[in-house]
């Protein structure tokens, strides 16, 4: 006999974690169709060639890769293999990982099904990824990713689009939010003026841990990565600039003027502020100059978005990429997309009680079972309030009352119908409303009527 | 320079396919829920010892592993595991797998969380399952399953259910098909009926190839499984009985009185066949005494649903299994199920024309873009129709034209808004029909009116 469990950092849901998370997907759906965006899906596995490379080392440590079928050992080498390490063996019995995110696969299905596309190509995609990470709370090894992506523009209407989905989106859901943004130009514009243009990566790789350990030992790693003191201190000034967005833009203006990049990304910055504040939106929206995010990919603007009446990470991010498609052959094509945290959200929601009560999706109406004959009538009963679209079921047995009306109980439905001989001869049935035990007789239509 | 790709047997599914694939999940989704089942949702990874022996020795072959993370060579002593065969030595290096379907995880589920579950459980999930079949025409790695399934209760209402279901969604759906019913119970009376009950699997894996293969070539298999031509000659009486459900159950009853287990199966097909004769069922229902599909675990009802009007496989199955969960410790709890072929029934309703043309989820509308002061007018028309519910988007480069009603035409977008300098000092949008030419003019609120 086997004990039944699941691999660690995988979860299951049931019902009621369903019609919660369900809520939060369809609201985010139901935003990205608003705007045009249209939905595809992508395998769950890709070629580990599609993957490799496109995330770091560290990203390819934590691709879930699958055996090939069949004799997978067939025609290796077995002392040769045996002497290489982990990572090298593992590509000769493996040529397919799960996916690791929704916006390389996109890159490919962009540059596969270019011909049939239409340009610029707005897309949404909502599906899991995996990642072999070390499970710990909050983050797990299968999760969702809802994710929005516009291709073949560079205009920054559509960073403007896409922040009026995140306004959208946490409005619906009642997720007090701060979108923050930044821009990969201001980045590099900073390190230009610092005097070291060829530390962008380790110099945004430490900024971005500004707000997790503090500008001590921010100032510390940019020290270790070859930063002289006096960069560091011209850094100084950047993360002290204050006021409205635009006053914060024109303060960095005067500091990185010697930076043709760096003004770019000002620039940039500057217009979409203005497209923005000429929006309803009702979040807060701030510039942050130690915005970074992780990813290499970003070119352009950065988002970020974070809830403001909980402490979790961000539930949702994006940015530009100039350059997505090019290691698939398409190259000079620009996109920006955003990416919702399902789990995050679901966890900010639960933590600020925000679902609505009405999430749950168990049926409205129970028929109790007094044996075959009744049972039957109330399956003609039964099937007629479902035509109404009303979720409607009969208890499978005969059992005794007491364990029919628990059953219902436990699966918050609100309505029992009772119907023996007399409610069939008569027509009619017996219903009790379990929420406050009132009990009334009603035919079929008039009941219908009631609960819809 | 990489040439993109996806695995063999995978698929990318573009906007227009997301929108009839969508359509028949939600048609699913609705009937089930109507009908009283809960969604649940379990990982795409279960432990590898939840999945094998489970579906015969054959299904072991199919499973996708999932390399151990990390140094997964480690402490394996490489002689011995280079002598063992590929099924053997996969274990050492892969502890986790794939879903194959969604019944042996749904076991695993229910035993897991008995204690927080309320029985009869009704659940139904969605989800994509994977095969490491060899691809074909109509067969694929990764495809979706959906199933709903009640367990623990043993009534026969829940088949009639079960089956009310697979006639409504047939039914929504516009395909017409006949639903074969057998029982598990009455192959097994057929097996002691011709002398041979300890061949029953043989005998059922031969009948199962009848309408493929024909009567010779089964004869010819089952005389190759030991099963004497006297045997044989009992068997022909049993696929010509003809008549009503209820005759033919009758008819086999005269013939299967010596088995005490057939007796019984006979029965319980005749009670469900007495309750579906009260239910309102658009299809036809029809006992075939040669269904008895390859899975081990049923017990009593066997289902199965073939397109009348298309020549493929079955596009949905089912049947009770009285002890799936007893290989995860739960035992004595009957349930039975069914399980919908999203593919297969993407393939009929293509072939037969049947997806509503409103199936596409484009926009309602496109806002041609003059430039950025008429766009970021434009962006908040846009965004006041978007509040009324209607899909609307506007271009996002002051691009030609041309390009810009190609994009809409391209997309399907029936109406495209004109708004330039005249349209903004007057507060009005022009209003282009896409389909028929028609121009007019229209304030924002009138415009939402005639969209809605």
């Amino acid at each position: 006999m086997q004990k039944p469990g699941i691999p660690k950092g995988t979860r299951d849901f049931g019902p009621i974690e369903m019609s919660k998370r369900n809520y939060i997907f369809q609201v985010i759906k139901n935003v990205f169709t608003l705007h045009g965006y249209a939905q595809i899906e992508t395998p769950s596995m890709e070629n580990l060639d599609t993957l490799l490379g496109k995330y770091g080392e560290e990203g390819d440590k934590l691709l879930f890769k699958i055996l090939n079928s069949g004799d997978f050992l067939d025609g290796i080498d077995k002392n040769e293999w045996f002497a290489r390490h982990a990572a090298s063996a593992s590509l000769a019995v493996c040529e397919k990982g799960l996916r690791y995110d929704l916006t390389v696969p996109f890159a490919r299905f962009v540059v596969q099904h270019q011909h049939e596309l239409v340009f610029p190509f707005k897309r949404y995609q909502i599906q899991p990824v995996w990642r072999a990470d070390r499970p710990q709370k909050g983050r797990y090894r299968e999760f969702y990713q809802c994710d929005a992506d516009i291709i073949g523009s560079n205009s920054l209407l559509n960073e403007t689009d896409l922040i009026k989905i995140i306004d959208e989106v946490f409005r619906i859901l009642k997720i007090r939010v701060k979108i923050k943004l930044n821009n990969r130009k201001i980045l590099s514009g900073i390190a230009d003026y610092i005097g070291y243009p060829d530390k962008i990566t380790d110099i945004t790789v430490a900024i971005d841990k500004l707000e997790k350990i503090g500008r001590e030992a921010v100032n510390h790693e940019l020290l270790e990565k070859g930063i002289s003191s006096e960069g560091i201190q011209k850094l100084e000034p950047l993360f002290i600039l204050s006021g409205e967005n635009l006053e914060k833009l024109d303060g960095l203006s005067s500091l990185l003027n010697v930076s043709i990049i760096g003004m770019k990304g000002i620039e940039e910055s500057k217009q979409l502020i203005g497209f923005l504040n000429q929006m309803v939106i009702t979040s807060e929206i701030g510039i942050d100059l130690s915005l970074a995010r992780g990813l290499n990919y970003y070119t352009g603007s950065i988002i970020e978005v974070k809830a403001r009446d909980a402490e979790i990470g961000s539930i949702c991010g994006g940015g530009r990429y100039d350059d997505l498609t090019g290691v698939f052959g398409l190259r000079d094509i620009s996109g920006v997309g955003i990416s919702f945290g399902a789990d995050r959200i679901y966890d900010v929601m639960e933590q600020l009680k925000l679902f609505p009560s009405e999430t749950s999706e168990s049926s409205k109406i129970l028929f109790v079972n007094f044996g075959d004959r009744e049972a039957l009538h109330c399956l003609s009963l039964v099937n007629r309030i479902r035509e109404k679209g009303i979720t409607a079921e009969l208890y499978p047995e005969s059992a005794k009352m007491k364990k029919q009306l628990s059953y219902a109980d436990s699966r918050h439905i609100q309505y029992v119908a009772l119907v023996g001989e007399n409610e069939m001869s008569q027509g009619i049935i017996t219903v009790k409303n379990m929420l406050n035990g009132d009990q009334f007789t009603a035919t079929v239509e008039e009941l219908v009527d009631k609960l819809s």
